[in-house]
């Protein structure tokens, strides 16, 4: 296939290729072609968001062969996307506005340090065949946030708010809003909030796979309306942000940890709700000392349901050996 | 025994069975008798929260039947008590008052999200021979309240204080009181804090097993002692709060995890201090941001018993698999 | 060697070695000589600190020999660090003044519980060989904080500060404090904040190996630039409460847990900026509720690098069974 194809080519273009590989595994794919067309859609919503997430990928890719990680993870971009998400999210917090340059420093510590952790937590759930999935970028995010402070001198940042907050003056309803946001949750994956860059990533997992697509459409609709049936606030169902975590959680288990069948469908649905409710809960949890929820949800959930005994979904599960890679 | 004369009933019969035995395995036990005792004394003491606890455990066995969990844990009734300790909590915490039929929704919910976690939480805790115990219960309430902040418009719920919040206008302890709360701490396993089911609890526990309800109010007066060694609220040591943890964990080593002797005896008296001491302190931490402690406090202290390497411990361990059930 | 020899001692001398021991099992040593400096440096600081410290040492070595660990770990010293840094810790938050002897009794209890923490984590953690370290002691002192609130009438305690708090009055840094505060960092391991007893604790770490020593060093100093690179209070840097986080995790990875190369060497100097920043990181998170964040972030990330696959560190690390003891 493709990858006996690149062993040829110049050492740069491998890297490049190692290097979109990473990037779209923050849709579960892995796929450069998706990577590209990802990087396109930060690129075109923040020139600064989308320099910091390439750099967060490099730094977190350059700390694992520096710590002699396996090379087929290198490769494979194993060793990118939770860098990538931090460095990303720092973008998106920060409130010293674009191109403050200082936060590339941050931004490459952070990715190191996603790295470390990426090592470090894989014996660890290995034992239960578990996937490290996302949480060395949810934990070094946290860290990052907690140690600087919002009203920190040299790296300020803007602090969360409970999605559960009363608003003072609430308005109906946006039907209209309402569709965006479903679409935004797409793009939330990777902090992005404009439709056109959202559309264009879900274009990139369309490319990879229509089954995944469906999903993450499917889980954000279902994070919208767990999000309605509690009275989260508006704004937090209009930027996607009540989508993101159902759309992970749908993809994971609609598309890529079990093999497709009704069941498998139903039980992805059930998980986009589970995801948005427990995403609700920490935000609200979190946000009482400005924390935001990040992806804890959906990293919880899915790591919950690939534990799950009941032969209803356990006969589906794909070992993580064998998950499409 | 009676399980073989069972499987002759009708199926409704057998049904009512398997539901009795999820109530009783709240106390520990595993006896429908125990468990229509409860169930008398709920309804007693308040009948709507009777009717709530028992759609919680319908809702939990209903949801282990469609995973597809394992036939004998469901008719043990393995499946049954952590959803009917989520939806007796929703009701208690509920602003909005009894009858309110909309709290079904996120009982029969909660409960099914029981069974998720049941499943997913035996495989890791099995590593080290550990019960799930009431985990998921734990979990899914505080996600729970949570996710409803006091304030939600459509399922409000009263916030919890810290125990050791300063009294304003504290008045001289009550002894009669005092002894009360020793009995309501076994009735407040089950969140009720009336004298009379209480004790119709205690009388169930009694029939199961006395050593198991000697325990129960020997731990209930362990944390009361420690409750006021500490200065708790007069209000926590009246109502029975202070006492359940103790009372659960004193159950569980005195009576149930553990061969009895005198040793596994003093053993127990240790974790309902241990046990009680722990509540307090995770009631000050989660009555920061108006969070019940929960039975989180007899939960962790029991599993750490558990996993006691020391001869004076360890050697009277019953496995899991053979703990009488 | 000393071993063989002291097996003919009296017992109550025998005794004494592995108090000693115990005492400098908590800079990472295993030398009763190291224990003396140590004691007559606390004893030095204030004389009630040392005697506490004393007492947390015995309650938790007596509880081992009452619940029946192996006797082999209690004449180690295994079973008396984590009681006596509870014990210490109680006294230094205490507002009750010295010499209230109420005290002993949360110690005595405090130090015991580490006790049945360390038994009780043991299995857990030796499934992926990871030492016990000072996890007893982190938990035990956080929940003694939580139980008895600031303002509890019989057991008052100093509330702790985020270190990031804004400063209302900062002044310019003061070189000469900051160069001292390096070396009460490695005081501060027994929460010691004078510059003459720190100072003989590091020349018991020099005594038992001036690797240790010097890797102590190096980690406060590494602290301190964490700190001062995101702007703490300046009072963190002074006192060296910025730097014995990272003075501890040096230690671990650079002289105890990986044989020495210039390799484990970069690593240990990253493992100290790491546990710095992730101390700041808790300490805001505690901090904003009144908790010490103690040395959480040295336990969890050394446990972090021990856990490490990546060829770079992995290859070095030294089976806990044979880690000098």
């Amino acid at each position: 296939g493709l990858d006996t194809y690149v062993r040829e080519w110049p050492f740069a273009l491998q890297l490049v290729v190692w290097f979109l590989r990473g990037v779209s595994r923050v849709i579960l794919a892995n796929n450069p072609l998706s990577g590209a067309l990802i990087l396109a859609a930060l690129l075109w919503a923040s020139p600064w968001q989308g320099l910091l997430g390439a750099v967060g990928v490099l730094a977190s890719m350059l700390t694992a062969v520096l710590i002699g990680q396996d090379g087929a993870e290198v490769t494979a971009g194993l060793h990118g996307y939770n860098g990538m998400l931090v460095s990303l999210l720092m973008g998106v917090f920060s409130s010293a506005g674009d191109w403050y340059w200082w936060l590339l420093l941050p931004a490459c510590l952070g990715a190191a340090a996603c790295t470390f952790l990426y090592s470090g937590l894989s014996p660890v759930l290995d034992r239960w065949d578990l996937p490290v999935a996302v949480f060395p970028f949810n934990i070094v995010i946290v860290l990052y946030l907690l140690v600087t402070r919002p009203d920190n001198p040299y790296f300020p940042h803007y602090p969360s708010l409970p999605v559960g907050a009363l608003q003072a003056n609430a308005t109906e309803l946006n039907t209209a809003q309402l569709l965006q946001g479903i679409f935004l949750g797409v793009g939330q994956i990777f902090a992005c909030d404009s439709l056109g860059p959202s559309l264009l990533i879900l274009g990139a997992t369309l490319l990879y796979s229509p089954l995944q697509a469906l999903h993450a459409v499917l889980g954000s609709a279902a994070g919208t309306l767990a999000g309605l049936s509690v009275a989260v606030r508006h704004g937090s169902l209009y930027s996607g942000l009540s989508g993101f975590n159902g759309a992970l959680g749908c993809m994971c288990v609609g598309g890529l940890f079990f093999t497709f069948s009704w069941r498998s469908h139903l039980f992805a649905i059930a998980t986009a709700f589970l995801c948005s409710y427990v995403d609700i809960a920490f935000s609200n949890l979190l946000g009482t000392i400005g924390l935001p929820a990040c992806s804890w949800a959906a990293t919880l959930v899915v790591t919950l349901m690939l534990l799950l005994t009941g032969r209803g979904l356990a006969t589906y599960r794909i070992p993580i050996g064998q998950v499409r890679s």
